[in-house]
């Protein structure tokens, strides 16, 4: 299975035009789109995301991950083996994050990088989901080995970013506002500080009042702030990057 | 074929995430995104326009319908067949319309209930799309029974609905304002008011001048208010849930 | 493969229904969604975003076309092979530009045109897409002739458009603005003016300040207007159809 995960935003040309690269060089590989709305041209957010999304993903999964500003430049293309998944991307912390992460806790600690050194004849300077990281996602799908070189260590770009991330890094479709903080990791009755407003924990939804906000786990483990039947975000003025604080239970701001 | 009717949002993580699920449950069957676009958290509309389009899709088809504000709650998940086609969604009334028109009318009536009863390891509390509903497709989709107990009679929620909807149901990517009133059932030459403007009737938007409003029988067999090269919906004033009245030829207001 | 471009929008139903048909009629053919927020109803500057797109899909692609506001009038259904790679779509000019252009330089001057005479059992005025152009374009896959009569010479819509366009035809999900011009028939050093603004030449994103309006030769070959890390329709008021010059160096306004 080969897995999209980009900024490219939904409906237009660029995830087709990989995906056509993918058909022509991976036939008969799945190909399943993860997000195409990511926050566009910022890695960070979208690392914790990556993180968060990829455990439900079966082993030898390659996911293509371009949230990719600096196309073009000098930052280099990596590929990444963690967990007993493959990802490719460019060396600005998009996968910074899911490195430290093992879904498969026996093979935890196991992340591989390399260097891309392979150039495709054809170049582009702004499209190299399409002309690079596909075309070795192809590669990495049919089982050839990755073309560059091994890294010693974790990639420069985002090694020195924190395992979770006080902040909002995404709003869903529903308006719902995900934070970078694994709820798991949090006291279970922390309430959660966003936007100047304090939120109690609830287990779903349905256990919340029509317009009520709260934060709960949700289904990819991430503390999210949301209104039951509301858009959160815009209620509560929230946005990618708006910082989060975590609470002690009965805490006063 | 396994077909997806969701309000998950384009572009979004949610669809991705389901895919994941049928291709590893039910790899090589064909999955088809009908819509991800349903008016968020409201199942009655959304009922409308799936008894409008499942009648395009072919026996067999196995229709996966998450509009669930209730998901995690007391709400049960069923599974129909009806028509010679399956569904698989919440009992809030989603499937409640589907239920009472049969695509092959020489099946009408045939529909049969079952209540789920099958959990998966991992049951997240706001995702039953991906944990509970994709994992029931995909067992049907590969010929299995339904894991539940029959259910005598139709669900609950929606059983009162009325057979068509006198409302707009979903506003379009063109802005074209569907009714959840099938057209066949109207008088033809019958006009529509609604959003305090009076609609005749036409066969199509090439018949209307540019900018002209008028309504039609789309090619899923509703009422709908369109404009000519316009947005009708912004035109008009109409959204989801703003009624509508049908009106005799030369009726006055 | 078959490709689909259409201005159906993301999301929606229509794209959905278009691909039951191809599962159904072309099984096991791989489909790619190329574009489906093409600028609503308007052939002319969908017609140059195919021209710059389609070289980069495989021979033998079929593609299905559809941005067609006339549908259901007296347009006619078009087939087109070109370069290699095969089109469906109505006679309304979207077919026009692509015509003239071979992806193949080997097979330039080859468009053969066909009018398609062949009418489903079930033909809605206003959903071609799904009735008529998916189930033609399934035929094509599968190796079968175009079920129409040929046509001699070019189709007439669109004949007289110059084979650039000097205007924006395209503002992508980030918000750059494409233009109807392939840069490779620019002086290198030519700058852009468009909405009352001068653009100077750069390679891509990377070479630009955080912020600074720049036009660049996207990776399909068009001039596109582009802000670094920003939104340049937004940003410098440009939307499709605004007119765009281009001006040797050192020209001034």
């Amino acid at each position: 299975m080969i897995v999209l995960f980009t900024d490219f935003g939904p409906g237009g040309p660029y995830t087709g035009q990989m995906k056509a690269v993918l058909a022509r060089e991976a036939p008969g590989v799945p190909v399943v789109d993860l997000a195409d709305d990511l926050p566009a041209c910022q890695p960070e957010p979208a690392a914790y995301l990556l993180a968060a999304f990829a455990p439900a993903f079966p082993p030898g999964a390659v996911f293509v991950c371009v949230v990719d500003p600096g196309v073009g430049g000098a930052r280099a293309p990596l590929a990444l083996e963690a967990g007993g998944r493959r990802y490719v991307g460019p060396d600005n912390g998009l996968l910074a994050i899911v490195s430290r992460r093992a879904g498969d806790a026996r093979r935890a600690g196991d992340a591989r990088w390399h260097t891309i050194t392979w150039r495709p004849p054809r170049l582009s300077a702004s499209f190299h989901g399409r002309d690079l990281f596909a075309p070795v996602a192809a590669m990495l799908a049919r089982g050839e080995p990755v073309p560059g070189e091994p890294l010693d260590g974790a990639a420069t770009v985002g090694a020195d970013w924190p395992d979770d991330r006080a902040a909002i890094v995404y709003v869903d479709p529903y308006g719902n506002a995900m934070t970078g903080l694994r709820a798991a990791g949090l006291p279970g009755d922390a309430a959660i500080v966003a936007g100047g407003r304090r939120f109690e924990r609830l287990r779903t939804f349905s256990d919340a009042a029509p317009g009520a906000a709260f934060w709960y786990e949700n289904a990819n483990g991430l503390a999210e702030v949301a209104v039951n039947r509301g858009r959160a975000a815009r209620a509560l003025g929230l946005r990618v990057g708006t910082p989060v604080r975590v609470e002690a239970a009965g805490g006063g701001e």
